[in-house]
């Protein structure tokens, strides 16, 4: 068992944002194509329930109200302050707002980052001050920030209620996300631009969000961090509390990276990385504003737990069923053969014309007899051999059309309401593509909480985010241990020193600086043996690992014709292992700027660089979590045996790996840390390499 | 150089069919609720082109139009019928058509599959009487047809003109796809209902349709290929002739099988090999709706020819550009850095506040100037280092509101009419996600050919269509040739027997079957020694292999030992090889039922089950093909050497693979073959197993 995470850091109270008792809008404008005339104009709706001031030092009046020139002026107390100010009053702005009580800032102010280094000190110095005040501020660089529960709108445009929270980069982002919500009637508890993140960052946010009651699902759009660990460990927090996360971070590709650096400032994660963290914290990862809307829709029914695997498809078209089918497929969930009961039940619920498989067709009933929709849907719901249903094709037809106003339509639409109610009762999800998404049987389904999806690929996105959803969530990353005395020497003899001192099991070894030493070693050790060069940057490359030297005078032989070509500064002769029946690993950490240390497991030796088969977990991890790991490698059959080849010693193989993250995770001045191959075999592992690099390069030593 | 493919069989004159001087609706129905009321109303409104009859045997008046109780009473010729009678009455119908002067039929009929073996030799005898009569008939059990072109409207809904010709196993498949493509202003010149391709199969139609002028992409939603290598052969040809040919083929998972079977009796092929000949004859090949019609609009374009790789992303807003980025990178595309001189361009198109870096960021110059996205887009067309653009995010959203009626809408409907003219000057494809994709701005561009996506995953997924179409067509699978001499032996030695005849390269072998002859072949055979039992069905497993037998004691020692445990009708002892520097492959051809004999070339030994790292192509194939093949396995990096391993013999690789092929594509009665593994070394190739599965299979032999 991994040891409990340490609790949060004490949450500050983030009212005074959300909820504040009464707003400034500093900037606020007259123009109606300034940002500043926008956000006054949201802001004031909620007038009736806190005060709110306009700010400009021209005084005046915008929208109708009168206009203070400076914070100051208002004479009362400010809570929330958003300051819209060019970058060279920000300082006093922040200062201004904090003499007015304020305690929470709302910082719109951009090009701080176009000043270099003495726009980072102007932010700094700000945040300090903020903190010292006990306040809180939002940006800055940030587009502004939403609240519908509290009637809160400083954004230039407002959010359809819901119960999304965004926490968004980009404000684009945020603005399509709307559009598509709204087409399935969801829309936004709370939107926050989260701009440079100087001061709150996504973590207290994502921990916030989700102790927010009108808050359903969290929705992420990041292209940094910050503290990736502390943000998978609020977000594996929100699960639990029932608030699934959804993240869209874009990276990996080197566009992207260049695109986010020139966007703003921000470090990008290898997307493998967030993946894995992801998985481990129970994050919903989408790749695109389309699948963030489809999730994010799906996640609103709260998750019924236990698995949701076996998927029954019900269509009025046979190329509907059969390509949805596929689709399920692809996506890992089984489409069963129907057991015999069910069979009957379906056909007792639609015609003798329906093939009652499944996929079950129609066969043109729903033309004649639009409750049959809702009849098919409950006998496949009452099956148990079935976790959902999809229905697939035409429904919505009926009431889309002017005809469809008509008997078909009525009928249509009652058929809606009765599957919605057969699919409440039953409490197993049922999700809808309709070629009429739009149509009001499809309206009624998805007020009814019933997604209704264009595309049969979003509705089988949908069932995957409710699987995972069922799946439970996923647990908070390892807490770091504290950091060991920090290595200084590196060097293959160090390396292997410090790996076997965590306990890592290596081939029997002995240091040699000359032909005397080299001699006295075979002796000491069991032939055949490897013969390495140490003290050389790339030993393999360099022609300075001589292998299965059969005696002494081949090590003898070996060593002398090695130090004529290399004079290298030392020599490591080992025992060479039997590789015959073993499986080699490569076990590496990397320590990431934003996920701290991150370990990879995959096949070693040529397979490595060939099958990219590879898989990543934060470190530390433990034994169990190590072996999970190597389950999930392509390759992982061959780790069980296959073939009657035998399978490997997977405890020492976990052992092992946990070792070696253990070791990382202690040591964040290890930029990088190898052993490739570890050689797993029936009765054990075995390191036979290892290669460290320290982020400051100490000399190679020994 | 494969062989020239034969000419395709002289194609039949479909112009009956497309363009009937008269049309008969045999079942035309009164009933609006019945189909035979739909059609009738459709067929009226080409009326004033051709005459259109109503039939059915009960008379009277439909739609205002005199029925005519049997074809006969038409009195005049007849060139193409309708046939939507009952199953019983098809047989009649078809001879009275035929007697009519019919040269083309529709048969709209269902049921005759229901009638088991008796409605299949109705089917069978009414093709024979059709063919006779020098006729066509598509059907039974369609769902009619249509051409735009010639005012044909033979189905019960409309087809909205335009240049797609949809050639599908389902009606609700055609109706969806009407409604996606005509969100983009596109439709069809042609509709086919394909029915059970009793008479006229996809094959014939893909010829015809590739040759008709209104169509410039053809679609094909098929469950059953029928013929799958004319398929292919056909659909290259069509692409040759500037019609691409798209293809929705569900199949692969066992649901959608079970789909397809109880939905028009087909016979799915594996997906894989779909893939495959997709890939290899040119056809795009999708799997949803949704990504049909995204193709299908991109392929409207003619192709430029040339490599399309390299995508400039132009956006209003960082986050858009680094999610198209992403997915631009995910899907194979470069997004580069720009050139300083495209930099240069760029900035002086836009202004100083973008990142004039790829992806371009107007980063709010398009609200203030619309037409700065025409400069943008221009900018990186002209670029060398760029094939194609995409543009991402707000555009459409001026013209979109009503506040957009004003200034900045118009400036955006200009800046859209100055893309589509600098889109169409460059020659460049041009691809737009906008948030908006319904606004009139984006309707300016897809009308001037420039397709808008709502989602950025459609943008890249029509952009990687049209690299594909750029790339070139494919080619039509290699004619088979001549069947041999039918195989009428089965069982290792006469397997290996076979493949070493036809010249693939064995180790040393001599069959033995007592002790006296296995010791004959230790003396005349170099240890060390392999020997295997033959004439069972699995020696491996059966413990009917040793390996590894050091000399001759160990060999007669091994036999004795297994002829006690198997009593195995004969052995075979054979020459070991060494393995330590090969690599092993699994090759193998099988029969399927559509495509005919179906190469597989996979990395063999423990890797074929694990990685299933294997690759497919109709046999036969060329060694040049086979070549080709081998470079599109994951693992082919270890064929050509990786970290100081020598590569092996590509030649001899490639040979042996062409070798087994055209064996395979010369025995149709050879329902299975395979070589694994196949040992390839720096210095050849070496079979080291065979087995062959007979259709009919014949009890092993010696």
């Amino acid at each position: 068992m991994p040891p409990a995470p340490p609790p949060p850091p004490p949450a500050r109270d983030l009212s005074a944002l959300f909820d504040p008792r009464s707003v400034a809008i500093v900037g606020a404008s007259a123009d109606p194509a300034k940002w500043g005339y926008a956000v006054a104009r949201q802001a004031l709706r909620g007038s009736g329930r806190r005060p709110v001031h306009l700010v400009n030092r021209r005084g005046g009046e915008i929208l109708g109200q009168p206009v203070a020139t400076s914070l100051r002026e208002i004479g009362g107390g400010v809570d929330l302050a958003v300051l819209s100010v060019p970058a060279g009053g920000f300082a006093q702005a922040v200062d201004e707002a904090l003499d007015c009580g304020a305690r929470a800032l709302v910082a719109i102010t951009a090009g701080l980052g176009e000043l270099g280094p003495q726009g980072e000190a102007i932010q700094q110095a700000a945040v300090a001050r903020v903190r010292a005040a006990g306040a809180v501020l939002v940006g800055p660089n940030c587009l502004g920030l939403a609240d519908n529960s509290t009637e809160l709108h400083l954004s230039s445009d407002p959010f359809r209620d819901g119960g999304v929270a965004l926490l968004s980069q980009s404000g684009n982002v945020g603005l399509e996300l709307q559009l598509r919500l709204a087409r399935s009637g969801h829309g936004f508890s709370r939107f926050v631009s989260l701009g440079n993140q100087a001061d709150l960052t996504l973590v207290e946010l994502v921990r916030d969000c989700a102790r927010h009651p009108e808050t359903k699902v969290v929705a992420v759009y990041a292209e940094d961090f910050r503290d990736g660990r502390a943000f998978a460990a609020a977000a594996a927090e929100a699960a639990s509390l029932g608030k699934p996360v959804v993240l869209l971070a874009p990276g990996g590709s080197d566009a992207a990276m260049r695109s986010a650096l020139s966007h703003t400032g921000s470090m990008t994660s290898p997307t493998a990385v967030i993946d894995a963290v992801c998985r481990d914290s129970g994050i919903h990862r989408v790749h695109s504003l389309r699948e963030f809307a489809t999730v994010l829709g799906a996640l609103h029914a709260p998750s019924r737990g236990g698995p949701l695997r076996r998927v029954a498809v019900l269509t009025d078209g046979g190329g509907h069923g059969t390509i949805a089918a596929d689709t399920l497929d692809a996506a890992g969930f089984t489409v069963p053969a129907l057991e015999p009961a069910t069979r009957k039940a379906v056909t007792a619920a639609l015609w003798e014309n329906s093939p009652a498989d499944n996929p079950v067709d129609l066969a043109g009933l729903g033309e004649q007899d639009p409750l049959c929709y809702a009849r098919g849907v409950g006998a496949l719901l009452a099956a148990d051999e079935i976790d959902a249903v999809l229905l697939t094709g035409y429904f919505g037809g009926y009431s889309a059309s002017a005809e469809g106003l008509g008997d078909a339509g009525d009928a249509e639409r009652a058929a809606a309401r009765a599957l919605a109610g057969t699919a409440a009762a039953s409490g197993k999800p049922v999700v809808v593509q309709s070629m009429y998404p739009d149509a009001p049987s499809c309206r009624i389904l998805a007020e009814a909480g019933l997604p209704v999806h264009a595309a049969t690929e979003d509705a089988v996105r949908a069932l995957l985010a409710l699987a995972a959803a069922s799946a439970g969530g996923g647990a908070a990353p390892a807490p770091l241990p504290a950091p060991a005395a920090p290595v200084t020497e590196a060097g293959y003899l160090a390396d292997r020193a410090l790996l076997a001192a965590a306990g890592l099991p290596f081939t029997a070894a002995l240091a040699a600086t000359d032909t005397a030493q080299v001699a006295d070693a075979a002796a000491q050790l069991r032939p055949p043996y490897v013969l390495k060069a140490t003290g050389l940057l790339h030993k393999s490359d360099a022609g300075g690992v001589a292998l299965g030297l059969l005696d002494r005078d081949a090590l003898l032989a070996a060593h002398a014709a090695m130090d004529e070509r290399l004079h290298a500064p030392a020599y490591s002769v080992e025992e060479m292992a039997e590789l015959r029946d073993g499986v080699e690993l490569i076990v590496g950490a990397r320590w990431d700027p934003r996920f701290g240390p991150v370990l990879l497991v995959g096949l070693g030796g040529v397979l490595t660089e060939v099958l990219r088969d590879v898989v990543f977990a934060l470190a530390p991890v433990t034994p169990d979590a190590a072996r999970a790991l190597l389950d999930r490698l392509r390759g992982a059959p061959l780790l069980h045996g296959v073939r009657g080849r035998s399978g490997v010693d997977l405890d020492a193989a976990a052992r092992a790996i946990a070792t070696v993250s253990e070791l990382a995770a202690a040591h964040p001045e290890i930029g990088e840390i190898e052993v490739n191959p570890l050689l797993l075999t029936p009765t054990g592992a075995l390191a036979l390499d290892a290669r460290v690099v320290l982020t400051t390069p100490a000399q190679p030593h020994s």
